[in-house]
Parts: C-alpha cells; sequence; structure tokens
C-alpha cells in the first residue's frame, strides 16, 4: 500500500479555456509555471466539466457527482441539505478544509428555515459555504445593483480595497474592475471597449495577487497540521480588465484567428444562443481584438501568482505531501463559433485544463506525461478521498479517482463523459424557441471520438471529434451516422439509469442488512420470518 | 371556480391486491362499503404503485415523487431531508395533517446528526415522521428480534393491549398476531400453517378495529377545523392471520385459481425470485388454500370498519366537505405466477385499488363511473393540493392532479405509468444473480397496452395486457415485438430524462430572475453587464 498524502491543494480558475495555456498547446501564451506543475505531474489532455457555467460547474466539483444529482441547474441555484462536499468528507478526518476566493454558493435558506436551523450556527454557515471553511471568500462579482449589496459589503476583498484607500461604495468595481478616462473618469471594466486599459489598482492589490497571499497565510498558518485548500482565482472571468503590465503583454497579433465554420449549423439552439449580446459582440473583430489579449494577460498573471505559490511549497516542504490539481470551472468562446461566454456545450465551453500532481514515488512512473483517457470535474472529489486514504463514498459519488492512473496502471475506464446545462433560466433563449422551462436541458455525450449533443425538444447534433475538432461540421441529420448517433443516445439513457439515486445508506450498509435478513431464504431463524410455513 | 375542499382522508391498506374488491370484480370477497366509496366516486381501473413494496411505495404516496427521485429505493431507507412530504405542503395553510397507522418512515438519522438537529426538537420529529403529525403511529410489525425492540416499546398499540391485560413482551406478536394451541401454546402468526386460526384478541381489540377507533377519534377532535388524515391501515400484510370471525368467513371454495403459467419464462430475474422461499411455498396449493380465506377475511374487516367510519363521516357533515381516496400500497401475489409477496413488477404486485371521491358538485358528472386511464400513486398529492386549492409545486411533484379527471375534463393524459424496484437490498436473489449492488435495477414502463420491464444486466420482458392481461406469455424475445419494446425503451429514456431535478427552486422563481437579468439581451440597464461592448 502506497501512504496517503497528507494535503491537497486544489486550484481552479474561473473561465479559463483549456487550450489558453501553453502546456496546453498555446502558441503565444507562456505559462511556465502552470506547464511546470503539468511536468511534475499529469496532464489530462481530454478533461470536461459537468456544467458549463459557474455555479453547476463547481457544486459537481465539490460534491463530486452530475449537475442532475446535485440538481444545482445554473448559478444562484441552492444545494440540496442532503448533498455531501469535500469539507463533508474530509473534515471527520481531521483535515482542515478551507476556501480561499470563489465558490458561487448560494445558502439554501429555505430549506434552513423549514428545518429551524439558526442562521449563526456552524452547521448553517457551513452549508452556506457548501462545506468551506471560508478563509477568505472572494466571488467576485459585485456589479452595481442593490441585489448584490450584501455580497459586496459581505466580502473581505471590499473591505480590503477601502483599507488602503480605494474609496466608494463598489471599490470592486470602481478600482480593480475599472479603468481610468483621460479626464480621471471611471471606466467600467464591464464594458469590453476598455478592455485593453490598466485596472485602477496596481498588480499587487489585484484580485489575484490578494487571493494567492490569503492562500499562502492559509498554508503557512496551518504548519505541519493535514489540510485541504480550495484555490478559487475569479480570473480570467469577466470584466475582461487586467493591472498593469498585464494588460499590455499581447497584441492583435498574438490572438488568435477565431474558429468560424464558413457553413453555420442550423440548429435553433444554438441559432438562439447565438444572438446573444455577447455572442453577436464577440463576432465582431474588433471585440475580439480588445478583449482576448487581456484574457490572456489575466491568465499569464494567474501563471506568475501560481509560481509564487509554487515556489512557497517547495520551500516548505509542503511540495512533497501534497496532492495538487489545477483546473478550470469551463471555459470561454471569445467570438469562437460566433458565441461569447460559455453554456453551449462545445470544446471552448466544456473543455477544461485537468493537471494533476500526486507527490508520491508511486506516481513518478507517469510525471510529465498526457493523460488522453476522458477525465471528468467530477473525478477530483475521489481521487482527494483515495489519495488521503479516505472511504471511497461510493453509493454517492459519480466520478472517479484518477489515483490509478496516476500510478500507471490501465482500469477499465469510461466510455464517455456527460456535460448538461439548463437554459431554462435565460428568458430570452427560452422565449426566443418558446420552450417551457421544464424543457430547456441539453447534454454532451463525449466519447473517444464524437460528441453528441442531445436538446429537449430538438434534434441531436454530432461532431466528428477525431476528423473535425474544430467542431466545424454537425453531423446531426447527416443519414450515414445515425448508427453513431443511436450508440450515443444508447450512453446518454444508460448514463440516466446510473446516476445515483440511493444517497442515504451506503452499499456496505445494503450489503449488511441483506446479509442479516436473508430475506426470502429458508431459514430457520431468520429476522422477519416471512414466507415460513 | 369550484369551491376548495376543506378536508382530506387518504387511507391506505397494505398488501391489498386491487382485484380483491368487490368493486374490483372479486367474485366471492363482497366489500359493501368500498364499493360505496365507488359508487359515489371514481374507480380508478388501472392504477399503479410507484415501488411494489412499503417504503419506497409510501414515500412516492407522500413526496408526490417517483422512487428514483426520492430515493428511497427499500424498506427502513431514509428520506433525504430535503424531500417535502403531504404535511410540509398542507401545514402552513393551516391544515392539520396527521397519521393513524402506518407509514414505514425511518428516520434519518445521520443528516440530522450532520445538521446538529436536536432530536427532540419539533423539526426533527416531523422529519421522523415524514411530515406526519404522529396521531397514532402503527407500522404494526415487530418481529421477536432485539432489533425491533425500539420500534415495539414505542407503538401505541403494544401499550394499549398491555392495558387490557394481553401480558408480555410481545403483545402484538403474541395476542393480536398469534393463535392458541390445543394446550394453550402460542402458535405464531407468522407461520402461514396457522393462518386459518383466529387470532389470540377479539375483533374489538385488533389492529384494524383499534386503527379505525383512533381516526374516529382524530377526525371528531377536530370538530369544524380543516385536516388531512392518513389512515393507514396494516393490514390485510403479513402475519396472515385474522381475529374471530374473520379468520373464518371464507372458505377453499371461495379461492380463487392460481394465476400459474403453463409456460414458465426463462428470466433469470423472474427465476430468482421464484426460488424465495415465499414463492416456493406459495405455490403449494396446500398454502394457498390455508392463506387466502384469511387474507380475504382481513380484507372484509378492513371494509367493515370503513363502513363504521363513512357512517361516521356521513353523520357529522364531513363525509360533504372531505376528499376521500382509498387506495392501497402495493398487492400479493399469493402464489400467482409462483410467486409469494410482491416485489416482481407484474399486475399483482404493482396493481392497487384506487377510488377517489370528490365531494363537490363539479364531480357529481363522474360519480360511479370507472375511469380507465393510468393513475399513479404520485397522483394524490397533487390532487390533494388542486382540491384544497394549493400552489401546485410543479417543480418537485411528478404525479398528476386527477381533478380535472374526476371533474369530467379529458385533458391530454399519461402515455405511460411507472414503477421501480430495486432488490439490491436481498442478498439471496442478487448472489443467486451475481449482480453488483448498484445494478439490481428493475423499471416497469405499462402503455395503454403493453407492459415492458426493463433489468439491469438481463433483457427486458414485455406482456401485452390487452390479449394477455394475466401475463402469462413474455415476448421478452419475440422478434415480431422488437419495434414494441424499442417504443417502450424509448418511454423509459422519456422518463429518466423528464424526472425533476431542479427542486430547489421553483418555475416562477426561474422565471422571474430571467426576467429581471435578461442574460443576453443587449439593454441597456441589464443587472449583470455581461456582453456589453
Amino acid at each position: 500500500m502506497t501512504k496517503p498524502v497528507r494535503n491537497v491543494l486544489y486550484i481552479m480558475c474561473d473561465q479559463l479555456r483549456r487550450d489558453y495555456l501553453s502546456c496546453y498547446g498555446h502558441p503565444h501564451l507562456h505559462t511556465p509555471n502552470i506547464d511546470r506543475l503539468a511536468a511534475a505531474g499529469v496532464r489530462f489532455s481530454r478533461a470536461y466539466t459537468q456544467g458549463t457555467i459557474c455555479g453547476p460547474s463547481r457544486m459537481s466539483a465539490y460534491t463530486g457527482r452530475y449537475v442532475s444529482s446535485h440538481q444545482v441547474a445554473w448559478n444562484a441555484v441552492p444545494l440540496p441539505l442532503d448533498e455531501l462536499t469535500i469539507g463533508d468528507y474530509l473534515r471527520p478526518a481531521g483535515i482542515r478544509t478551507a476556501l480561499v476566493g470563489k465558490t458561487h454558493a448560494t445558502p439554501n435558506s429555505d430549506a434552513q428555515q423549514r428545518l429551524a436551523m439558526a442562521p449563526d450556527s456552524v452547521q448553517a454557515q457551513q452549508l452556506n459555504e457548501v462545506g468551506f471553511e471560508a478563509y477568505f471568500r472572494h466571488d467576485g462579482l459585485f456589479p452595481d445593483d442593490p441585489v448584490f449589496d450584501g455580497k459586496r459589503e459581505g466580502a473581505p476583498y471590499t473591505h480590503y480595497l477601502r483599507g488602503l484607500g480605494y474609496a466608494g461604495k463598489n471599490p470592486w468595481h470602481d478600482w480593480a474592475n475599472a479603468a481610468a478616462g483621460e479626464n480621471g473618469e471611471i471606466l467600467s471594466g464591464w464594458k469590453m471597449r476598455h478592455s485593453h486599459l490598466p485596472a485602477r489598482v496596481p498588480e499587487q492589490h489585484s484580485e489575484t495577487v490578494y487571493t494567492t497571499d490569503r492562500a499562502i497565510d492559509f498554508i503557512g498558518e496551518q504548519g505541519e497540521q493535514p489540510w485541504c485548500l480550495h484555490l478559487s482565482y475569479i480570473k480570467p472571468h469577466w470584466p475582461y480588465i487586467a493591472p498593469a503590465p498585464y494588460h499590455a503583454l499581447y497584441g492583435a497579433e498574438q490572438v488568435l484567428p477565431a474558429v468560424q465554420p464558413a457553413q453555420i449549423s442550423d440548429h435553433p439552439v444554438y441559432a438562439a444562443f447565438r444572438q446573444h449580446e455577447e455572442s453577436r459582440n464577440f463576432s465582431r473583430e474588433e471585440v475580439r481584438l480588445n478583449v482576448i489579449p487581456t484574457y490572456m494577460g489575466l491568465i499569464k498573471q494567474v501563471d506568475d501568482q501560481l509560481g509564487r505559490l509554487f515556489d512557497y511549497l517547495q520551500s516548505n516542504g509542503r511540495w512533497d505531501d501534497t496532492l495538487i490539481v489545477f483546473t478550470s470551472d469551463h471555459g470561454d468562446f471569445l467570438g469562437d463559433h460566433y458565441l461569447g461566454e460559455k453554456e453551449f456545450l462545445l470544446e471552448q465551453a466544456v473543455g477544461v485544463p485537468l493537471i494533476v500532481r500526486d507527490p508520491r514515488p508511486a506516481a513518478d512512473i507517469t510525471r510529465g506525461t498526457v493523460d488522453d483517457r476522458l477525465a471528468e470535474t467530477i473525478d477530483a472529489l475521489p481521487t482527494f478521498l483515495e489519495a488521503l486514504g479516505l472511504p471511497a463514498a461510493d453509493h454517492r459519488l459519480e466520478g472517479r479517482s484518477l489515483v490509478p492512473l496516476l500510478h500507471g496502471a490501465t482500469p477499465n475506464w469510461r466510455k464517455y463523459a456527460i456535460a448538461e446545462y439548463d437554459y431554462a433560466f435565460q428568458a430570452p433563449a427560452r422565449e426566443r424557441l418558446a420552450q417551457p422551462i421544464d424543457r430547456c436541458r441539453m447534454y454532451m455525450v463525449r466519447s473517444e471520438r464524437f460528441k453528441y449533443l442531445a436538446y429537449d425538444g430538438y434534434r441531436p447534433q454530432l461532431f466528428d471529434l477525431q476528423n473535425d475538432p474544430q467542431e466545424l461540421h454537425d453531423l446531426g441529420v447527416d443519414p450515414a451516422y445515425s448508427a453513431v448517433r443511436e450508440e450515443h443516445q444508447g450512453y446518454l439513457f444508460d448514463w440516466l439509469r446510473g446516476l445515483k439515486r440511493r444517497t442515504t445508506i451506503s452499499n456496505q450498509e445494503i450489503d449488511v442488512r441483506g446479509q442479516r435478513f436473508r430475506y426470502g431464504e429458508p431459514e430457520e431463524e431468520k429476522m422477519v420470518p416471512i414466507g415460513v410455513w
């Protein structure tokens, strides 16, 4: 038996595309520190998120379960109280499980009220933080609407900025995510026309640096005690604005050409998403050329900060007893496929980087390799459990531990990866398509070669990723591929049947009871004597 | 608008087969009181339970959701804390929602402990009673094993019997469910060889009478205040033993011949169930002839008691302002198909009686009629909500209100009914089939004409209920029916996709948010200014 690792560092970026890292092939954006992690671990080349916006994706990461199981179909949808998260599994083993950065967790206040839980109880607080200790929570999105006042005032970063003299109601917006105009006026970072300008704070006060500082504080504070830290950067998520010098590291000549198929699929759901404001804007070259260099700069800044963090871990011994995972919650279209944002289940949104470093000698055999097997965001938690030597909770967890892969094994592996998206919450798209609120679900089934997209109420789409990695040719109605579509619909059916829907009792307990009752057996002393003559 | 009804009386028998009532066609067992309810309401001829043992079926009844949704796959599996039940919907409207009889609810102690809920809090108590006020809880199954000591001592019926002088550790077993031997020795009612003998208590002290007494007490106590009462008889469930004179009302000549196909299906799961002790014993004519007359007597006693209850309701005005539902949690094979007990998804187990009386004039048009549309146990709760004028909760509830049907409407109706069973808990069958614990699920898809049974790891079964109502001919491998099987597999796929998996947010709230954010729209003042140039 390999000795368990002691700590877990679970790093997540927000809205980071898989192909915007040099280790994943970006020709101009050099990310030597993330690449250094990849060289010391395994880089999964085909990793997928289970949900293509923050809330669903993150709840899959934290619960180890598909979106259909944890039920957080969109942002700001509360997690059911019954869902267990990373902290629920690790804390009983004495592992301090903390958050630095973003979770996008939403309190399930209705359920807590129904159960008369005291809002200030430890349990309610933990539920509200989806099982993490909020060492430093920073959801990092405080638009100027009264709806967000509470979140903004509750955010430590707001007060950190004010303490530095960045005054006002919303320093997150007015300083960290805005630029200065020629006459000193505030130019909102929300507006993509301002993306080329530097933020109004120097780099050392930006979200990415402050978040890294807090992570280093936590790790230092923890000393030799075991911990799990979720280090969760808000960037390179909107607003697309970077502090100097990162706003100007890249230029139009480093922006890759947009993936814009000559023949656009006529799929109605795709058509509806193409009409979104962000899609129409990102379809314009002017917008791409103004935003993408800054998007790259924000990633470069994260990479630099991770370099600082990794140096710190190497200096204090933590590099050798900590399992490190680097990933992202979803990608960003940036104009590819004439889309902005994410949501739609094409590679730019659903593909995520996933790099895992197991510090143990058993993983030496795979260091620096690329693993092409289909990985999912829900694999992180089972990986933590196995690496830490904790029970597998296989009646709940729907992901698979990656530890065997890291140790060079070739177990039977999944045939397909699944992602989901529900556009019920997007009234414009839903109304445009005239779909009822319960019929707005889309599913991705990604097999070794193909990607099949199923839609409530519409024909499927199909892409041959082997011959068409850019997903330019929709084979969803091509008669030559009807057997492939049927096969993939079969996978979806399989997956739906196999979801874990018996979470209040463990498989071990089921077996113990089954043996104890011997129901149906002709035994003299069985506990419930049903069937005896 | 029809005025709402004021009260709900939800009557359930345990293990009562649909065809063991005279209104459902039994030629020898006369049940004039249940027939009287049918004559005053609507009798659903094709009603199905969603689970063929107590726990799963009842949790479907109480939550209005399929077994895969509420997750109680077997008896003594805790309901997730997030599942709402009848009382959660009705109590906030000022309707006292009480239980008299059985629920088979199992406390979710793990989850309550995790949330640090005080075990004696009102909330914990309600959760433990799946949302009912336990006016008189009587699960009525106290085998002589120490595992059941707590349940037995917590049961009011135990103390009621002791108070009457029926002494001992387990008066439920030793008196109410045992017979006396020639020398006064206790002959256990569990043993079917004793079924023809009278119980050791007179009728007035039996479970069925005492349960009815408590229901009348509750209704009387409630006066003119609104209520919902779940009156839930343990009988005619095992042990098959009846008090005089019900033990001797019927004889072998009134026992219908067993449904025993000449050619037995070779389906492996069916074969495994046929090997159960109760199946082997019930396949013997000696057993059937000794048990079935008592099974009939137990039903006759329930019918007599319901006569007393209905008279009471008619005498005090409640007949006119109370919605009454009569049903059962599942059936009993009694030797048909060479099976005992229930579980397997053939009509004897999965078919339930369902009679609904809406007292309002709007329902006069359907009184005394038979409705052939496919009804499900999960339809009860939505029916209550509509009849009481409460919101529909359609983001959670998977059943459909029967009120339109009771009022003579012909809405678009369901194409198929679903039931599920999971034999993971039955170690002997599971081991015999060498199936892993996660692969023991079976599903019924019952369409207008066919019944399709899907099994993890095995071929499906198919029955043509129009031409073969007794399910004697398994068409599961008949090439002539491959299109029918495919169609029904499509229904199962449909159903799995349509399960309600977004229960922490209402559809109304989704729409409100969608309108508020106008995500993707080019509006100047949208709340989160994503996509703006």
